[in-house]
């Protein structure tokens, strides 16, 4: 583990606010983005939070491709449903009143989807299905993203490690949040590997011709990521269906870039990142209340069951994420020292000077 | 592989018809059992088609544990969904009329969202979203199912297979439709390995104690399948989750049994499937011909993508069950001789003599 220190969260979000209106974005969208990045780092998902700040935001907003004061356009709306244009704005803002939009019309007709096309990098695509949850619904977020994972059989990148995320109430118990990457792992979990000098399992990637590889140099030097299951007899072509599935629901559904059209945040051009989002209010099924004590029973019977010999609790899906969420609220936010000296580096050269003190050392 | 003969479709499918009528089911629900059977025989599915026709159907209804009679009780209604109790009556049959009145609903308002309770064994999920196909709509179909797999670091069967099924329409190529159970593999490939000796691959199973085992027969006594991923370091808990999602959204919305209640279908005692069934009409976001090309264009996109050098293609999901049902068709349904044995006896016992002339030999 590389050395930490811990900030202050409410800090650590007004500095990224700060460098996003020092770019020229408005004050009520850079609340926003600080927000969903300050989210993922709360939750422990650092590779999409104050690490991004620059890379995948600041950096495109100085070189004017990203548009700060893009309004989303409405290219076709009914009381269930609405397709947006988000005019080549921030992810993260387009993404937010998507999907307030969308538990809007779910409020009045009981459900809203909403499809976004000429969008960016939207940060961690749980935040916006956990939006949901304080309305009594379930809400679905799904993106695409840049080419990183090859179809079953093929040996080049075709689809992103376009996420799924859902967002399920719960009475006592934390509400159950699916926040996944299709892929086995994300790139960045291979670049871990090649750092630290470690072999990687075999069926995360494969080198350049298609083959699985334990050596993640291989993977990064042409090689691609496996989709989810891995190799075909781990039954990946499943992973690779679902894969698919979201660049068609975020893609293709949209009328947004899909597989190779789609752009990378770190480089040039017109990037054309498609979402979906969906919240479905639970009482048209039956009363929430009682749904959502039926979710406290699933989740107690899942958790008290028999556990592996050397295994002594069995998890949630987001139930780590929430734990880590609240430990950091009172403890403060890790971030990686070569993170920290990145953001003083790029925050002194754009003129946001990145001057927090740590509340503490390593973690 | 063993023995198979090939029977011509359409006398299979009237076989199964005449069979569930002597068992006291409606002319009219028993042309749909027996069409959602011979679709998965058709499709190459065949662990759920004529295999299922006495285990999963024809035992339960000889026992009374199926409701021949029933009809769905409407639980709760708006414009764009439905609550259903099926009332204990055949799987096939409500799962089709609920897919129906989803349909009904998305061609007249866009969406359509149908839960069920109190229902049985459905046979293949794919069926019921391919129904949305031809009205440019995308289809969803899900079902829980009775326990064999474990949550990630657990050890008992705490969920089904739970299957997620999805078709979409292309233009002029085939439509895409994932049809996957969430474990790895279902438990009848367990059993086919454990037949022929072999031995499986790591992470396909786990043994009574919840260890990782390459003996199918370890599995079968007392162990249980991993969710797909299939362990921790290869992400098994992604797989959890989507079974998990399908247990929630089928059983837990629906006010149907979830969990270790779900009943199986080869035993005693009232099942209590719920299912999940959702249509969304392409024509809300984009026109639904510009969909249907872009649709096309990704496909085309996919299968032209560099292969590994010892595949010469990539497949859509979907495709090759399109593909052998289309040879089934021409050539016959194959069925194989132990089954074919199996549904000379029981068909003699029940009183409807298996007595269709095979059109060909082996296969």
């Amino acid at each position: 583990m590389s050395a930490v220190s811990l900030y202050e969260p409410r800090q650590v979000k007004a500095y990224m606010k700060r460098f996003m209106i020092y770019l020229g974005v408005p004050e009520e969208d850079a609340d926003i983005v600080a927000d969903v990045l300050l989210a993922a780092d709360l939750r422990g998902v650092n590779s999409h939070g104050i690490i991004r700040l620059h890379s995948y935001y600041g950096n495109r907003l100085q070189k004017g491709l990203i548009d700060t004061q893009a309004q989303a356009k409405i290219l076709q709306e009914t009381p269930i449903s609405l397709a947006l244009d988000g005019g080549n704005g921030l992810g993260p803002v387009i993404a937010y009143r998507a999907m307030r939009r969308c538990i809007e019309k779910a409020e009045r007709s009981g459900i809203g989807v909403v499809t976004v096309r000429n969008s960016n990098h939207f940060g961690i695509a749980g935040y916006y299905a956990m939006m949901a949850l304080s309305h009594d619904m379930i809400g679905i977020s799904l993106t695409n993203s840049q080419p990183l994972v090859a179809p079953t059989y093929g040996r080049e990148a075709m689809l992103g490690t376009n996420p799924i995320a859902v967002a399920v109430p719960a009475k006592r118990e934390h509400p159950y949040v699916l926040d996944m990457a299709t892929s086995v792992v994300p790139i960045g979990r291979i670049k871990v590997y090649s750092e630290s000098g470690e072999t990687i399992p075999s069926g995360w990637g494969t080198d350049k011709d298609g083959r699985p590889t334990k050596d993640p140099n291989l993977v990064l030097e042409g090689g691609v990521l496996f989709p989810l299951g891995g190799t075909e007899i781990m039954r990946g072509y499943k992973g690779y269906g679902l894969a698919l599935l979201v660049d068609i629901l975020s893609g293709v559904l949209s009328g947004a870039a899909f597989s190779t059209s789609v752009g990378h945040p770190d480089t040039l051009g017109h990037a054309d990142v498609g979402h979906f989002f969906m919240a479905l209010k639970i009482d048209l099924f039956r009363p929430a209340d009682e749904f959502k004590s039926s979710m406290d029973e699933l989740i107690r019977m899942l958790k008290s069951s028999p556990k592996q010999s050397d295994q002594d609790r069995i998890y949630i899906h987001g139930e780590k994420e929430f734990e880590q969420s609240e430990r950091c609220k009172n403890e403060g936010v890790p971030i990686f020292l070569a993170v920290v000296n990145s953001l003083r580096e790029t925050g002194a050269l754009i003129g946001v000077p990145f001057d927090l003190e740590p509340l503490g050392g390593a973690y």
